[in-house]
């Protein structure tokens, strides 16, 4: 018999004989699941943010605002300590998906000015 | 007219006089709707990587997994294009979370060698 091609799925037949990697599969595809669940809802989140970019820069609102932050910031430690998630994490995770929006509105804003400028 | 204590809520009547700010909050609404549904996710993403954690301390199968992590990059960056979500981002965001599981898995590893050693 010929050697498997090394380009082959490393467990063609996750259901196969080992029961440890039947399971490890299993685990997988639910967190593929919930992998494409955060894509669509990190999104939906840059959808909304997008607009508020957007307004604040019509309405000139300064494109950080730290109060609005620091409440969030509560909210989620309290919503992850609800969900057993470490809090520490849940607040690591805002502000690595605030850094992205204040580069989005930065971004925005310097588009406003530029075309009121042109 | 006394002037408005420093210290009140922001946007204490948002269906106010101002559109700008009623739209604001609305979207912010959404937003908090959102980051609530991600903390939820990423507490069943952990729920779902502790139980792989355990079996791979359990099987003697290494905490991280290169290849693995390779296709759930490319899938996560194709699952974001199709979202118009930046796929730098999505990349960033997985690698994120995935620093942190393997920091658990480090942990839960540690833990079953010194169980098994006790």
């Amino acid at each position: 018999m010929s050697p498997k091609p090394s380009n082959m799925p490393l467990n063609p037949d996750p259901a196969g004989s080992d029961p440890a990697l039947a399971e490890l599969e299993r685990l997988r595809a639910s967190i593929d699941n919930i992998d494409a669940a955060l894509i669509h809802m990190l999104a939906e989140r840059f959808r909304c943010t997008q607009e508020v970019g957007e307004l604040k820069a019509r309405a000139h609102l300064p494109p950080a605002d730290p109060s609005r932050e620091t409440r969030q910031i509560e909210r989620l430690r309290q919503l992850a300590r609800d969900a057993h998630l470490d809090p520490d994490f849940a607040e690591k995770f805002l502000a690595f998906v605030i850094r992205e929006v204040i580069r989005h509105h930065e971004a925005i804003a310097a588009n406003a000015r530029k075309a009121s400028e042109a």
